[in-house]
């Protein structure tokens, strides 16, 4: 619990922007992901950095763990307070401070949503590119190093964020990087916040890199007679250096769900769903390597979305697909997995997954970023079944077990927080050792985040 | 001094592979940049990780500094030993130790140079992007985050390391990163060392990210009638989207040193120099709007090296420009600068120091990956002369300011080492203080390469 001084401290700062209602904790104590509800003792919203530098100086001089809170679309609980203590709601810190078209970046605070980011570019002819399908916040973005569809042409957050301003737990507020392209000046300080959860510090502002529109867009499904012929066509189109905007595999049931969702009308087997930018003759010759591969795979019902508005009705589909995969399970509590191995076991993983799936009976359609060796499975245990309960994790956990043997990761992009400290161990060995280090020297009394990708802190 | 138990120690350990004679502590002792001689008390050649943790054991035991060694080729004095200790020296690491065809990734030792992977590579189809000019070790580079010509293209060391193998304070030896393209499980490890030159572990192990060769390369110089017309192609060019492999820039007085150097017959004016990378359409494609705006820039003499050897003895004619300079310029004592800014503030930032240059009396011509926002003087003092050194220093000094001024960076490539932690404080502030605490929580006696990057360590 969170003692009266530090209550009484921070609506002095804030006023009726601390919030102690049972609602608003209530929302804040959620997720999407499968956790129970942890609610703060309460919720801040500030304004300004200089707000949050006090929030942090208040809440270390009293001992009181401090949550980031962006969009609340983590999936793996990173936003939970599960030692109470006051969540930082960034939802009031949502301008667009800068656009620097020559310089193509921009200066945002965290509270922007990406899709609110690119609303703002639109007359710019400029574009963030990186999609991880909700609209989550940018703050909460950079502190799960997010990544999604366009991350095999675009680069993750990692890639995308040039520069942050960062309140640390004593409340000092750093810079980090600068709007040059590149720099060799010390430690890469952004890259140690960018994925950092929000156990070292909360970002304030973040410097995100634009790319130009492209000239030319265009986009395709296409149908697989099975799952490895769809994998052995990403595997030869990455493989040949055709540069994909996007290259997404689903499975037969997330086609099914798409026709439920959509009617979309697609044959109920894997498929490609691609996206290639560039000039106009650049598109269409990348687009033509790529039908070559895919005939070679035995691909077929190629369907091209050459409009505007047919390409976002697509790519609308696929960000619905968690949402409607849960809608048409109901009575099911999802588990959403999250691994990511080199490109070349992609077929072994994906297989070997979709095998132990089908074996269990427990529903769980596949779909993935697979141009980066990053897929997921939605998988669907009954509501209050034990034992579907007990089934679909070990479902997951020997998902990231094959990926850490196949010299993978146990997470491409949803991060860690509550959800997978318990694969850390086997994934990063003494280097989990050595990221609880780095958290001591920033901050020493473990304010910040608790309980979340460190070891019993 | 280091105490004769550590000496024994070590010997015990490497045989005759620790080294204390006079020659070679002397050249271990010298850097390429304008720093006295500072030689280490002995110098290891260690074979493998295993002797490297036995090492960094026995000098934390006596309170050893330990500083590593790759090719030699820093120009801010990163391996000098200026408190004496045990200089590592990688050069029996130099194994390629797996080539990955169908991930696209090298497993290598650090004492790989980039030259000697690439020729490894040569039957792969794969290349390794980056090139700081110096046949540069692979572990060196990681640890300066170098860069180089291809950067524009294909990012610096920070884009192109996956994972790494590094031995710590305490001899402890931790993986970080993956083969896996893109993680989000926990603090990005790989990036803290990249960049961290020595300061927080020695890399012992790099897994690299590879590129296929283009199918089609080209390259060309073209000439300029001043200094402003050539920059302003630059930014539009890189404004225009044109994914350009290399675009170099370089002064009137660089295009001499070259025509002397290997009778290029350049018009004594300054250039562009450019690479096109891609599939033969797409290069045809990317010169032919390069040239457009290379014309309505007043740019002329273009000059295309189509042949690989025409192309090799480009670039070649590029690395020496460094060796050729100081040879043509005898009796000086060369001050090399390195700054990068924002692309916008490019054509400031070049005419600003040419005229300050030209000012001085001191010969500086200038150079750089100017697609990154990169350039370098190389300023030439008369050996001995305070006056004239005194000036360089000054114009230097003028130039980095300038860069923060202009929202960069006081080093886009070469990096801090013994140089330049006079401009840490201004160019990040707080932060520089955060990179010390990391660095006292990773190395808390301070053993790691002492004297450079951080403050008063």
């Amino acid at each position: 619990m969170v003692d009266d001084a530090a209550i009484t401290a921070l609506r002095a700062l804030l006023g009726d922007r601390l919030s102690t209602g049972a609602s608003d904790l209530a929302l804040h104590g959620r997720s999407e992901g499968v956790f129970q509800d942890m609610p703060p003792d309460a919720v801040a919203y500030p304004c300004a950095t200089g707000e949050v530098a006090a929030i942090l100086r208040i809440c270390a001089e009293h001992g009181v763990p401090v949550v980031g809170w962006g969009a609340g679309t983590s999936l793996e609980g990173h936003a939970l307070a599960p030692r109470g203590g006051v969540t930082v709601d960034f939802s009031r810190m949502d301008r667009v401070l800068r656009v620097a078209q020559e310089d193509m970046y921009a200066v945002v605070q965290p509270g922007v949503t990406r899709e609110a980011l690119n609303t703002e570019l639109r007359a710019t002819g400029l574009f963030f590119p990186v999609d991880p399908g909700a609209n989550a916040s940018l703050g909460g973005m950079a502190s799960t190093r997010a990544s999604g569809t366009t991350a095999v042409r675009y680069g993750t957050m990692r890639a995308n964020v040039l520069a942050l301003e960062v309140v640390l737990a004593d409340g000092r507020v750093i810079r980090t990087g600068s709007a040059a392209p590149k720099s060799s000046t010390g430690y890469d300080l952004t890259a140690l916040f960018v994925g950092a959860e929000g156990t070292l510090g909360l970002i304030t502002e973040l410097t995100l890199r634009l790319q130009g529109q492209p000239e030319a867009i265009s986009a395709a499904t296409c149908a697989f007679p099975d799952m490895a012929a769809a994998v052995a066509a990403v595997t030869a189109t990455i493989q040949s250096g055709i540069p994909m905007a996007r290259i997404e595999f689903l499975d037969a049931a997330f086609a099914a769900i798409f026709n439920r969702q959509s009617n979309a009308s697609l044959p109920e087997a894997p498929h490609l769903m691609v996206e290639f930018h560039g000039s106009a003759r650049g598109v269409a010759e990348q687009a033509e390597a790529f039908g070559e591969i895919v005939a070679e795979a035995g691909g077929s019902d190629f369907r091209w979305a050459l409009r505007a508005e047919d390409r976002a009705a697509l790519w609308k589909m696929r960000h619905n697909a968690y949402y409607t995969a849960r809608a048409l399970y109901p009575g099911t509590d999802p588990l959403t997995t999250d691994v990511c191995v080199p490109i070349s076991c992609l077929a072994q993983a994906v297989e070997e997954t979709a095998a132990e799936i089908a074996a269990s009976g427990i529903p769980g359609p596949i779909l993935g970023h697979v141009g980066d060796g990053n897929f997921h499975a939605l998988l669907m245990p009954r509501k209050g079944d034990r034992d579907d309960w007990a089934r679909a994790k070990a479902l997951a956990a020997a998902m990231a077990e094959r990926a850490l043997r196949l010299g993978g990761t146990v997470s491409g992009e949803h991060g860690i927080g509550m959800g997978k400290t318990g694969y850390m161990q086997a994934e990063h060995g003494a280097g989990w050792a050595v990221m609880s280090q780095v958290k001591r020297a920033l901050d020493p009394n473990g304010i910040l985040n608790p309980g979340k990708l460190l070891s019993g802190d």
